[in-house]
């Protein structure tokens, strides 16, 4: 009981950060009678201290100046939420040294620099929480480190980037094409107005550049993430994804192939009978598949103030715990000690394995089909489900071709030679199927 | 390095140990290197000491007496895996006062002996890990714990048992009635030769005792919960719930109503288009409803040998950082101080609100649907959609009511009148719609 309050100074106070004062604030008592010590957020620092956040803080709680944080030594806990990788990288690394434990949702910094900030954390025995970055509310980083550690991981996939899922919902559900619902999105505010980082699949890989770290205890150079964003995908597939018994969601999927791992950001379909297909809107959802305990799946918000902010509270509630209890360094950063961590070596791109879906928009001349289907057998692809709908006099027509398993090279270079052809029309849609997804 | 092994005796070598056992082998070398100390199974304690289970043991190590574990003092963890609320009872609170941490999967046990238990394990300032005792290997006891630690929850819900959910899922994809698919179930060992602990909804309810005393920080007295199984749901509510757009599954659910807690276990209709109703077969999911997180859903095998054994082990690794740290006790039994924990007032059964789906069978003469239409009416209970089939000659046919939100207590004083009309045969059926679930 005598014990003093946990000293905590937040770095940014914009959306997520007021949603952790908020929380802080509401649930103060039931923390402090959880942990029998309380956290007193003593400091925020942001460059715009004029804005009404609506949080009521007390005179003097809100400075201009990070330093005045990273420079007292009574504080205990550092949140980093300005997000950025120059200032945030160097922030983060000053408070480590000094002793303080961080808690952050960065994912952008630890998916470039994880290893320099981790390798800190572990040299200066200090704590990092970083729940907040992948999946919003959803715990997967915890659960990865500390629930999931008996097991050995084959595979981790998700919908990981709610901007993207949201938009392809939309399509799915009301119609419209990808400019056209991007626009009503931002509009929703549930885009941003420069969306690329979203809808190209970057933050997607960003995340998933952890997950890989967390569940294979591999290292995979951001680069050898294939990815590829949303904007290609049309109403017409979607509707054809439909009539084979799938749904179209941006996958950030990474599986061991022997001792490599492959790992790709891209819209991907997956069988509607599965929990995966439900997950729309903007939820985001993590599937694990475990040697010995099989698939397991996460279902939440991926962001928003109050989610996101419910797993920076929990990452703060374990740092106190540890500091109450004497036990900073109980749970390596990512579960392991880094030692152990090596860099995988990933399947090249050429050689990956899977099943696709193939789109042409085919001028109506007899044969045009069959010449397809000999440029796919020639290439060893074997198709597995043809659709081609009724001809209308004189105009293209799509025909939808599935693949059965085949190498991505072998089907690169069938496609290139269709798209040759004088009856294809434009370019071709190629989409990865996951059958067995999570 | 020079740290000595964590030693562990398991009391109950069935198959959920024999999993145990062989996780701990196959992961031996990473379990070590992510603890920095070895896990080493030292004793194994069962009445059966003959019978081989497919693994391998040094010699000695298989006892028929668990007073060796009991009484070894080099024994630091005791997993009791023989389950019922007996003897298991007495050694888990001999192992306990001993200063032994312990590792369970016995959700009745808990359920009814919890409070002595987890008071003990207070008292003696060891550590108890039941991750294993609720949904398999799903790691839901860890998350409400340590990860959703910082919110306030409004409701929990969940598929939490295996049989009813593979029989009312074969009874959805396959038809055939209740009976025939127990038998089916019996017959692929996924119903034991006496169902009824499954099929009548206990021990689904041991399970929600025990979620509710996480998520609510209240005890719910074990007779408060109402239990309901699924004997008598039939095909015909099955097709019904399909054409309003319904999966039927025995879902346990509790939620705070006002300061109240409202609990049960019964067959519930889910909307289809929500991710429970894709939770098939053997399957478990459970959802949390967070203030301020919103709903997270966690799915994945709520049985089994491997896929439990990963929580325990899991549950073993937890204990053993606190070994290795001297932070035993750093999180409580159930995630806060047993003093704070309170009894809580339920919702009296008469006084719950709620929408329902009824089914009739109605005797073909004119006006039937007009007299349970009239005493559904002076009961105040609300019409929301009626499916009457055409009639053939002579033959009763089915009429099916979905109401509006309703007093249970209304609705069954109703249900009863009308089961009394002369135009009704049989005795009516009454499910529950949960819309919103999770």
């Amino acid at each position: 009981m005598g014990e003093r309050a946990i000293r905590i100074g937040l770095i940014g106070f914009g959306t997520i950060g007021t949603g952790v004062i908020k929380l802080l604030q509401r649930q103060r008592a039931s923390i402090r009678d959880t942990l029998g010590v309380g956290l007193e957020l003593v400091r925020i620092a942001d460059i715009d201290t004029r804005r009404d956040r609506g949080v009521k803080l007390a005179r003097g709680v809100l400075v201009g100046d990070a330093r005045v944080i990273l420079d007292d030594p009574s504080i205990d806990i550092v949140i980093e939420l300005m997000g950025g990788t120059g200032l945030a990288r160097r922030f983060m690394l000053e408070a480590i040294a000094a002793g303080k434990d961080v808690v952050t949702a960065n994912k952008a910094l630890l998916a470039h620099h994880g290893d320099e900030v981790f390798r800190a954390v572990e040299r200066a025995g200090v704590e990092i929480g970083f729940e907040a970055s992948v999946g919003g509310g959803i715990p997967i980083i915890r659960t990865l480190k500390e629930s999931l550690c008996g097991d050995r991981h084959q595979a981790i996939s998700g919908i990981v980037n709610g901007t993207c899922n949201y938009i392809l919902s939309r399509m799915s559900e009301e119609g419209g094409e990808f400019a056209a619902v991007l626009k009503r999105a931002q509009a929703d505010g549930l885009a941003e107005a420069d969306p690329s980082f979203d809808v190209d699949g970057i933050d997607a890989a960003h995340k998933l550049a952890l997950l890989i770290q967390l569940a294979f205890r591999v290292r995979v150079p951001f680069t050898q993430i294939a990815v590829e964003g949303i904007r290609h995908v049309s109403q017409a597939d979607i509707a054809f994804a439909r009539e084979f018994g799938y749904a179209i969601k941006s996958m950030a999927v990474a599986k061991r192939c022997g001792d490599r791992i492959e790992a790709s950001v891209r819209p991907t379909m997956v069988p509607r009978r599965h929990a995966l297909a439900s997950v729309n809107g903007a939820l985001n959802a993590i599937a694990v598949r475990g040697e010995a305990l099989g698939d397991t799946l996460y279902v939440g918000a991926g962001a928003g103030m109050m989610p996101t902010a419910t797993a920076v509270v929990a990452d703060l509630m374990d740092v106190a715990r540890n500091r109450v209890h004497g036990s900073r360094g109980r749970v390596a950063p990512l579960g392991y000690p880094l030692r152990l961590q090596t860099r995988a070596l990933t399947v090249p791109p050429d050689d990956r394995l899977g099943e696709y879906y193939l789109r042409f928009l085919l001028v109506d001349r007899p044969g045009g089909l069959g010449r397809i289907a000999s440029i796919l057998g020639v290439h060893d692809v074997s198709i597995a489900a043809v659709i081609q709908r009724e001809r209308e006099h004189g105009r293209a027509v799509p025909v939808v071709i599935r693949t059965h398993q085949t190498r991505e090279q072998a089907l690169r270079l069938a496609v290139r030679a269709i798209d040759r052809l004088a009856v294809v029309r434009g370019r071709s849609t190629v989409i990865r199927i996951e059958e067995s997804i999570g």
